[in-house]
């Protein structure tokens, strides 16, 4: 068996999702699960319907309290250590999407604090990634009413005598075990867990985490404790990663940037990239594909589309079996991968030079923003 | 050989000084160093008279800066759990003597967040004594232009990217050595050296620190690293611990309300807490206090008159004789330090009522409040 390894700052290997699940004592989104968000959303998510969000703690609570009317709150976040990739800006979107469908708030933390803290970065690197950060996220299109965009490294005082109160409840056996932390560890890293508990406590409801699957040990902490606080555990929606651009194995990674395509890539940029390094599931040869078809399961190409940029589960099965009967062949494939990213690209695009005028709203002046900084957590 | 310790948070059993001062790899305030202070001040307090403040690390340099016209500042502060008593108060009367002197910015940092990390109290607690700590630090009658009182919890976000820079230099094993942290210790504790390291950083000049010799540990990390930030390396002023009431070894402790005498303790408590506690060195009888004398090196009263309470040395000379020859008895002598201690108390409590006004100079709008909030430490 093949190793792999999943913590909020690494993830190497092929990832076995179905051991994480079980490893971090998560549940799987079934299909009665799915059916009751349909009821209240209308479609389904095509990542829900695709299992791409596919493993949950307490989303049936989520949904017993939204039901109840008492709502619930939506918690996501950014850690601006570098220009954003595709990777990155998904589920941003995905949140909302959940956000339209239940209008509630959703608070997006900038973790400018703990990518200092974790990178080799100066300050100055890390602010300049965390305005550029910040606009990209700002483009996705969240209700400027219900939204607050908020860097850590400002927003502490805010916040900072509630972190003292959980950082008290955590000592270092504990964020050892968890996050692996050694004594070479750097204290601010130690501590940092206290902070990006916070936010999950930002409202007296249940909080849902839209996140990849390796933010998931924070949360364990956060569910041990929250309650003492008088606060609900979190709960938590959890993605499978997007497969890097060279193959199977991994998360795309901003520091390699054959890994990853980003925001800001070019049309060229985006041919080049998939075209030199997308990896590909078909045969050497355009005779042996012909005759013996791809495997979509380990295409980039294919699984980007299926992951996020082939909404139409129609097309995408057509696609599916056009490519493993050998009848689509791997250039043919990137092609149409090529063209879907571009044309989002150029729209996300257009969409960040009208948000340009909304980042202060997200951040200072919104309805929810406002709230926020006049209150004190303690 | 008897047993102690000092550690910031404990001071057990009877303080070897001139052990620690090795151990610590401080320096004594000699004699030399005494003559280029008074050059500055005209007198020289009795505390360094009397090497109550009798340790240093660069004060020479201090006056090296200061004598250059590059000048210096000055950082203490006070952790807020509890009622203040003499033991405490006393340290900020040096320092505004320094101040005065020396006509040099004074940073007072309440640590209202390690307080509350250390002990097992509420933030409302702590929050409480917070603002009646300040108000007793306040009577001490700083200098309003040239004095910043803060709290941690809320000046953290004018320090936070500092704080971060600090903190990624810092890792557990070197808390763990400095501190005698452990596994069990709580992260917001392990994190807390790197905001105390802060204010030494608030201006580009020598910092100095007047503080009980307890607290050197956290200046030997400042120490190490500042000259990599572009600052100095801390210069601070160590003193004796005022001797508690019942006896010549430890420190007074806000927990234990028979140890020590506090700033709102009335006429009859100070008289009832010296004549019932005091330790004594005289002689269990008055016959033989009259043959033998008594001690006055082990006896509270006389320790308390010299740490404090008597500046006149010639005055104390005499009680010192009178006491060691049997002249002076014990009742008599513990006369004379409440008399002493009653006016020195009503006295303060006087400037308390006029300082209610000025808190808000100190904490806000000052000369060096406004400049210290409109300024952001990265």
């Amino acid at each position: 068996m093949e190793k792999f390894k999943v913590t909020p700052w690494e993830v190497e290997g092929k990832v076995d999702y179905d051991k994480l699940v079980k490893e971090f004592g998560l549940k799987l989104i079934n299909e009665g699960l799915k059916k009751r968000i349909v009821k209240h959303t209308k479609d389904l998510h095509f990542m829900l319907r695709r299992n791409i969000f596919f493993a949950h703690r307490d989303l049936d609570k989520v949904l017993n309290d939204y039901e109840k009317g008492k709502g619930f709150f939506l918690y996501t976040g950014r850690g601006p250590s570098g220009k954003m990739h595709l990777g990155h800006i998904i589920p941003f979107y995905f949140t909302k999407w959940l956000q339209q469908k239940f209008k509630v708030n959703v608070y997006i933390e900038i973790t400018d604090d703990e990518k200092f803290l974790v990178k080799n970065q100066t300050w100055e690197e890390i602010k300049t990634y965390t305005m550029e950060n910040i606009l990209e996220i700002a483009a996705v299109g969240f209700d400027i009413k219900r939204t607050f965009i908020f860097r850590d490294s400002e927003y502490i005082a805010n916040i900072y005598p509630l972190v003292l109160k959980v950082a008290r409840k955590i000592n270092f056996s504990l964020v050892k075990a968890v996050f692996g932390f050694k004594n070479s560890t750097n204290i601010g890293l130690i501590f940092y867990p206290a902070i990006q508990i916070i936010p999950t406590f930002f409202e007296k409801k249940r909080c849902l985490i839209p996140a990849a699957i390796d933010q998931d040990p924070y949360w364990r902490i956060q569910r041990d404790l929250a309650e003492s606080f008088g606060y609900y555990k979190t709960a938590a929606i959890h993605s499978k990663f997007l497969m890097p651009l060279k193959g199977p194995t991994g998360k795309m990674s901003s520091s390699d940037p054959t890994s990853a395509i980003f925001l800001d890539d070019s049309e060229k940029d985006v041919e080049r990239k998939i075209m030199k390094y997308a990896y590909s599931g078909g045969q050497p040869t355009i005779e042996l594909h012909r005759k013996l078809g791809g495997n979509p399961e380990v295409d980039v190409s294919f699984q980007w589309l299926k992951y996020f940029f082939e909404p139409s589960d129609k097309k995408l099965k057509e696609i599916e079996e056009d490519y493993r009967s050998g009848k689509l062949l791997t250039g043919e494939l990137k092609q149409i991968l090529i063209e879907k990213i571009v044309k989002f690209l150029k729209e996300h695009s257009k969409r960040k030079e009208k948000a340009k005028d909304r980042i202060i709203e997200y951040m200072y002046e919104g309805k929810l923003a406002r709230k926020m900084w006049e209150k004190q957590y303690e």
